[in-house]
């Protein structure tokens, strides 16, 4: 089984309007209403690719019901979610049908207590007994210390599960010093991590931070991953239209079922490509069509060197 | 008691951002929701102006199960709202902080089923019972039929209770032909109705289409009233800054209230203009402020003349 945390996870909502324009009303046309926050989407992508998972983190009060409801209609994913007393966050995307173009309005998340979190670090140890991979993925709820993937890393270390850790900022940068297995910080996150905005020196330079793979997503020029292994480029086929609403999560659930299944490296890259691509052709956000993942990943070209050994 | 219908009622949901541009991430800085719908937020104003009030209309999903937890909290509310299949709507305001604006998006609603229109109809009739007065307030929500509020009109007069209409468009042309004892449109409301955009004018023309009385908001600028006792024109004290939403509802409050005290008209309007000049200045959208009420009530003017006998 793969583990996948998500201490702030998220109802995710999704309004179509005609035209947004500030400072007046709307009449909302469309509502879709899907299991959100980081980890959860990675466990629904890995369910997809025929992956046992079990989806950890917090949920509470109408919305954290509405999610668990949710999920236990997602055929391969076990809810194993801590209940909490605050209630889990929304996150509202507001697509304006004229442009295209979605707005974006998410809220912090719940606040969680002392005994909460204790309760987490008790279930994690757990659940880390059966699971060959963990993904820690997302922002921190108010009250989980900042340090806390740098605990979540050393537990899955200690417990010899293979850990992936994607988030930002100061969590990422105590998270990194726990050395995880892999991260897969985006453009931005790399830039704040290493102060280095060029993408070859800041994945060279993450790893010396602990790091043993980076695997950094650059949007539509793909994956750039520096591993012990070696280090590649893999590219999607050509220029992609679509929403990359969850491209980044599809992305690393590619690339922990390519490591659960001892794939090389260029095949775990080309998978993630691959399916990040057909995240973002796919209609609804966030979901992927296999038979585009299938054609994609045909045609994902990657290029490198191994390691010499 | 008094009745309010909200056959689309709503949790509202109120997030503040620092500064709302479309097409971008937003982190939501607070949240708060509180049971919406004009009949909601009517039944709320009347239980603080110490009325005993039974809230009815359609309840669903966990959003329905927010709102009803949250009317459980309102002392003087009695919750008589009926369970559906569908979700209770959501309504999200954002306020801007730099500007102050507020952009509002509204969902539709819950379809409502025939059966669930049937049985809604049968309980209105045992509440009737009760009630010294009757508010039908707000949009309809999907699958009730647009003649809604026109059989409700004729319902309330069959069994001997006033009746105060507030909504708009087509619901409200259909309704307003039952001859309902109020109407309360807005000068937009208003001049859809009758095809006139002056309110002198248009209010007359109201009342020969079926209104009793006709008791017209316009903004800033008061109340213009048309009765079968006579006219009036109410207004606030000088000019009101702050947050409009809701004042309406307020208005509405202070109308039912002032007649089933049996005040004059002159009174009725004067307390619907302080209220809802009190809730204008309120902090909190809807909300309103006891003893700003008490000053504005004594500083509101109504002119006009008494129907001669």
């Amino acid at each position: 089984m793969i583990l996948t945390v998500t201490l702030n996870s998220a109802l995710d909502i999704t309004y179509r309007v005609r035209s947004l324009r500030p400072h007046s009303a709307h009449r909302v046309t469309d509502v879709r209403e899907r299991p959100g926050g980081k980890g959860l989407n990675v466990a629904r992508v890995l369910a997809a690719l025929g992956h046992e998972v079990t989806a950890t983190g917090f949920a509470g009060g109408g919305t954290g019901r509405a999610v668990r409801e949710r999920l236990a209609d997602t055929p391969g994913v076990t809810d194993a979610l801590l209940p909490v007393a605050g209630a889990t966050r929304r996150t509202v995307a507001v697509v304006d049908e004229l442009t295209g173009d979605t707005t974006q309005l998410n809220e912090p998340g719940p606040q969680i207590g002392p005994a909460e979190w204790a309760a987490f670090q008790d279930a994690y140890v757990n659940l880390l007994d059966g699971a060959t991979a963990v993904a820690l993925c997302g922002s921190l709820p108010p009250g989980v210390p900042v340090g806390a993937y740098a605990g979540l890393v050393r537990g899955a270390r200690a417990a010899g599960v293979p850990v992936l850790l994607d988030t930002g900022g100061e969590p990422l940068r105590r998270g990194v010093a726990a050395r995880p297995d892999i991260i897969k910080p985006n453009s931005g996150e790399l830039a704040e991590l290493t102060g280095s905005h060029e993408p070859l020196r800041a994945t060279q330079d993450a790893r010396r931070r602990g790091a043993r793979a980076v695997v950094a997503s650059l949007g539509a020029q793909g994956l750039l991953a520096h591993t012990p292994d070696g280090h590649w480029r893999a590219a999607p086929p050509a220029c992609l239209r679509g929403n990359p609403t969850g491209a980044g999560d599809s992305a690393v659930a590619g690339l922990l079922s390519g490591l659960v299944e001892n794939l090389p490296w260029p095949d775990r890259l080309a998978r993630a490509v691959a399916l990040s691509a057909a995240t973002v052709r796919a209609p609804v956000a966030g979901e992927f069509d296999p038979a585009a993942y299938a054609e994609l990943l045909a045609r994902v070209t990657v290029t490198g060197e191994v390691t010499a050994a």
